[in-house]
């Protein structure tokens, strides 16, 4: 099942989409938004099930052509947003990048950080920026929403409550990032509003992709038009899904509509090494921290600038036709000017 | 005004309180819950001003008994709950603890960390926990809620946005925040649900206690029935509300219903010392690990455990008259069983 969020207020207004993402049809009157449905997903999905097979076999009553732009994030905003950092070639990168050694537990206890949840970005949305010397970077990610878990469950049992999945632009600000880390209570000015995916869309959707719990999938990244990366979501993932879940609940319950991310997908090379840039003949990157790292190893100094105003990411996912499963994050970074 | 939350669902219901918090009435026909109230606070106030009045004057229809174990915390979830820590007393003494120096920079540039909104607990609910050996502590704080605040505002603009002003026991597991912060993102696990005291006031209903921006009162804590601590919550907050707002705000939007605290209250002696336990004449303290600082300093070792199953602790704020202006949050610690 694939389902998205038209814009229209702070929750927007629940639709599903057909598989191949071309027609929508209105589900509000099963549940007014996808924060309502997730809320009451046992009763609520067997319906949406039912209208989305009348959807994808052309039989349902008021359908419409898709307009991604048309689309806010699934949730437009969320009572908890957590990000965890699961593919550690990512976190080797940009830690080397700040001169600090990646310690062996973080091969067993992941690292994940509470994110803003009350205003994400639409996916096609601008991002505001105050100034280019934040050192502004995206973070090409999945994502995963829960319904409702238990205070302590193991990731076994957390595997049961991941309902959807959807794609992030975790956004960052670099250049805030090491202040931060220095004041020892981790990120929060250097990671404003993130953006998801238009579609958000269940386990089942990505057939034999989805297995332990991760995504085994390339994700693509392109910046101002070019392929920038196209990194592997599945193998490098050190951290599953279902035990990035189970982590986040260790001391506490999850509220329904809980977004769990898996940090910036990442790949080192078949021979260990930190990994290519696409021209490089490399799978490339989801960040510029990590391709900049990787300049300074290569070349002696960084050569990618962080993003300029005016320039545009875009973070897709395709299935193995080709087809894209999520639709499409592009966004373009623009100066924030106050009202 | 003073408004509180009737236990119901997720959200809870509206309810209008007496300024002496002997009486209820509802006002969910004007707003279904709080956090409806403030996303349209400009157009509901002055209805629900207006039934205020009708309360203290004793001619509000329909008004009832108030019970507060039927309260929720004000906002039972929120898009965003951002937890300063204005106190450096406290800073100082939790960080001697670990035997961090504080740097200059903490006076200039406020500590902030992001916590989940998803499940707050009520302001009598038991504090679950999987294990004493997590080192749980209370930590007594005031929080203020705003309404949408643009991206960038100064503390002056930051000011207008403050709308209700409550308690918080932001609930601490001392035992997991040095793995945690090693780990350099910040606190998560360490860091389990919040509750917030059954009232919240407008900054009016402070009178002269409200001023640059802070609550010029004593807060008032309690551990199992015993005075542990009265520390006054003005003069030791270095940076005001409106300066921990501005701060939340500098890189990003934040949305209506954003719940912004002050960290635990500390105050340290007039002499410039780390503060004494009630027992020594002291103001005493908001959270155990700060007494056991002191006893460490003092004693040589710390004498008085974290929490243990069944203890209780008790927060409360009284004007200069002795009234209570919040109600209280009284908690008691249990251990965490799985359904």
């Amino acid at each position: 099942m694939k389902l998205a969020t038209l814009k229209n207020g702070r929750d927007g207004e629940l639709i599903l989409v057909s598989r191949d993402l071309t027609r929508g049809v209105a589900a509000s009157d099963i549940a007014t938004n996808l924060q309502q449905a997730i809320e009451r997903w046992e009763s609520v999905s067997p319906m949406l099930e039912a209208r989305y097979k009348e959807l994808n076999d052309a039989k349902a009553h008021g359908s419409f052509e898709l307009d991604q732009s048309k689309l806010h994030s699934p949730l437009p905003r969320t009572y908890h947003w957590a990000d965890g950092s699961a593919y550690l070639n990512h976190v080797k990168l940009v830690r080397q990048a700040r001169n600090a050694e990646m310690p062996e537990t973080f091969w067993t206890d992941p690292l994940m950080y509470q994110g803003g949840g009350d205003k994400f970005l639409a996916p096609t949305e601008d991002i505001e920026a105050v100034s280019e010397e934040h050192g502004i970077d995206f973070e090409g990610e999945i994502a995963v929403i829960t319904d409702d878990v238990p205070m302590a469950v193991t990731a076994e049992q957390a595997a049961k409550h991941i309902k959807l999945i959807m794609l992030v632009n975790d956004v960052s600000l670099r250049g805030l990032i090491p202040g931060e880390l220095a004041k020892g209570f981790g990120f929060f000015q250097a990671k404003p509003a993130s953006a998801f995916s238009p579609i958000a869309v269940t386990p089942d959707e990505l057939g034999e992709a989805w297995h332990d719990g991760k995504v085994n999938l390339p994700l693509t990244v392109n910046l101002n038009g070019e392929k920038f990366g196209h990194p592997e979501a599945g193998p490098d993932m050190v951290f599953s899904f279902p035990q990035l879940v189970a982590h986040a609940a260790k001391t506490r319950y999850l509220g329904a509509g809980a977004i769990i991310g898996s940090g910036t997908v990442s790949n080192p090379d078949p021979d260990g090494g930190p990994g290519k840039p696409v021209a490089d003949g490399g799978v490339g990157y989801s960040c510029l921290a990590e391709v900049r790292m990787v300049e300074q190893i290569l070349h002696g100094a960084a050569k990618t600038s962080f993003m300029r105003f005016g320039d545009r990411v875009r973070i897709e996912m395709f299935d193995r036709n080709g087809k894209s499963i999520f639709g499409a994050i592009d966004q373009q970074v623009v100066k924030y000017k106050a009202d």
